[in-house]
């Protein structure tokens, strides 16, 4: 246990000042704003680059512009461990979503070092971009980047994934070829520490750190359109319209009650319409004639996925037969889910127990780069933290001694990975 | 006949060009863009005003900023008529809301100027401004602008009302003092052609002009905050979600089930959510926290205006409670009915019998600058036009025959005015 106190009494400072220093590098109104392929998110990578220079680990960045930070270890022809998580994050969030998991990691490359324990096989310490708007980074890395998605637009007046990842000097086209742009062949296992997301693991006073059993596939519709017809709101009665707000808040109001009839029956599912629109030119008078809004389903299943999306677009039709409108859905962007390695997930029990940690095991219900390190055939486990305030707003919070907690866990089983 | 076919041949050619002018003037990305106070509408007002200039008519500007344009009558003592309309469009709205108005009135001015027939009284063809987002060209005629209007916003990075009167030289505090700007007794009446904004007219092949019996009053919300938690898309299950969208599309749809219940009751009544937006930092994968979205709601009966609004009220509780969100409504924006003069009706129906033009008796159901006069108790008639495609769109038209006739029946009630 004395390698647990001084690993914990050495990270706090650490990651205290890191943290601190990321946050100033990228406050925005109320929270931070990290957003992926981004001049802030390029900034922040920077100067976690600079922290792993001076700590001795050699760096680089693959095709994708994710940073690697590397810890040599004895045979360097084995797959190496990779541990870390994302540099992005989501507009107006929180500090510790991403940048947790890459401070957890960086402690352990920092402790490794500085006791001078030298595995067997190599640690990566990975900082991936863009994670927040669709696993971009690390499906960048995969070579699994769709073309599709590089036209899109996470805001209106904001450039497309393609040109965002251009002025990061990356090429986009490259990250579509199905082709990874590194040998996966050299990556063993991936393990990720992360905010918790949920109020679960906040509720529990004795119970701080999360065994990630899975992660719910997503699908996502960016921006669907709902298409009615304009017209003067005083003068237009109740029967002659084809409103396309009244349409869509009809649609949403029915499909969370089908929602709730799927998690009644016992599915696992979350459905959320995060950004809803009336046009730039809509008006107080002017009955709507289009609305655009996002699309949200999560679910560790691939049959309720495919149960409730199939109800969604019925009800669409529906709705459209009722208001006389049109919804124009964008082609989804899905993810499967993902299940976490059985092996790994013994590994990090065993150093928790060893460390002294209680573990609840759990699903991840939001989505994480390991889902597309699973999908290209990576061995992936997570750990969760306790977070407080809810996540993705300014106000996401997170404990020191439970980021120690975890953080210790992580350390034990990298320090033990090949005993 | 023989004046009714000299002046709709004189008129089409003199509309047509203004028509086109103006449009010319004030041309946006897909329909024409005249907002109130805006450069825009006074380089349109400036035109309007060559063209009465260049007719021989006396040209003035009142202390709210509206034109003013008058063919003095025998004895200038007594109170003028006025007619005319307003100069502004909604954002991407048709050429003809408001303007048909003006340009049947100048095409009378300059009817009676060339065939020297001089009236009894003053003939003063009103241009005003700001009708669309509140009738504060009117209500400034009539010192009857709230203080607190001139705060409001109409887009989020526009300027205040108050702003935008005075970048256009209005000293928007005069127009709160209660008095009038001109000396309201010497104004006899006012009589509005106005596009119908309905498809009613539109529908009846052999009735083309309406004769208006009274205006649905209006009750705004211009920005209601709906204000839940913002939280992680994923990883908040159904039952834990504070959902500020979700809450208020169900509050949306609930009150258009009332509104259709008040309806099947026999109320007049129309209910719009013309604006809704979640706000900018929103994004696909958070719970919305916040939602905006204006209210439009009118009628033709003040017990309809209080029941529904009751009813309104109750139901967001309602959803407040149901959803943990809790409703902003910012001050409400009231004008009551206003119901048209009986002789200046009469006067018009029988004009239109002498000219021949059929005319349907209709309520407005879109609020018109004559609310404002009439409250200020001056009488108040208005005759609708059939228009084509709706109302507040770009694509809302008007045939020159349906407008050569409502201005003739005009004509003929202004000349005999005093007989």
């Amino acid at each position: 246990m004395s390698a647990s106190i001084r690993f914990r009494e050495q990270t706090a400072p650490f990651a205290q000042k890191l943290f601190d220093e990321v946050r100033q590098l990228s406050r925005s109104q109320w929270g931070v704003t990290r957003l992926g392929y981004s001049e802030t998110e390029t900034r922040v990578m920077k100067h976690i680059e600079s922290v792993a220079v001076s700590m001795g680990l050699e760096t680089e960045y693959d095709l994708a512009g994710n940073l690697w930070m590397i810890l040599p270890g004895k045979n360097r022809d084995l797959p190496a461990i990779v541990t870390g998580s994302h540099a992005d994050s989501v507009p107006e969030g929180g500090n510790y979503d991403g940048l947790a998991g890459v401070t957890a990691a960086m402690a352990v490359a920092r402790w490794l070092k500085s006791e001078g324990i030298e595995l067997e096989r190599d640690l990566r310490v990975n900082c991936f971009r863009c994670e927040e708007r669709g696993l971009f980074g690390s499906l960048g890395l995969c070579g699994k980047v769709k073309a599709h998605d590089l036209q899109r637009r996470h805001s209106a007046d904001g450039p497309t994934l393609g040109e965002a990842m251009q002025a990061c000097g990356v090429d986009p086209m490259r990250l579509t070829t199905g082709e990874p742009v590194m040998d996966l062949k050299k990556l063993a296992a991936y393990i990720e520490i992360h905010i918790d997301q949920s109020p679960k693991l906040d509720s529990l006073p004795d119970t701080r750190v999360g065994l990630v059993t899975g992660i719910r596939g997503c699908y996502f519709h960016l921006a669907v359109k709902c298409i009615g017809t304009t017209a003067h709101a005083g003068a237009i009665e109740y029967d002659a319209r084809q409103d396309a707000l009244m349409a869509a808040s009809t649609f949403f109001v029915r499909a969370r009650e089908k929602w709730h009839e799927r998690v009644q029956a016992g599915d696992d599912l979350v459905f959320t319409v995060g950004i809803c629109n009336t046009p730039s030119f809509a008006a107080l008078n002017i009955i709507p004639g289009e609305v655009t809004f996002s699309v949200d389903i999560r679910t560790l299943s691939e049959e309720t996925k495919e149960v409730f999306t199939e109800i969604f677009y019925e009800e669409a039709k529906r709705v459209e037969a009722e208001f006389g409108v049109r919804f124009e859905f964008d082609v989804p962007l899905y993810t499967p889910p993902s299940a976490c390695d059985p092996e790994l997930m013994r590994k990090l029990q065993d150093a928790a127990d060893r460390v002294d940690v209680k573990m609840l095991r759990m699903a991840s219900g939001a989505g994480h780069d390991g889902m597309a390190i699973e999908q290209a055939g990576i061995p992936m486990a997570m750990l969760f933290v306790a977070n407080q305030n809810g996540s993705h707003n300014p106000h996401e919070d997170m404990q020191m001694d439970d980021f120690l907690m975890a953080t210790d866990v992580l350390r034990e089983m990298i320090e033990h990975f090949d005993d």
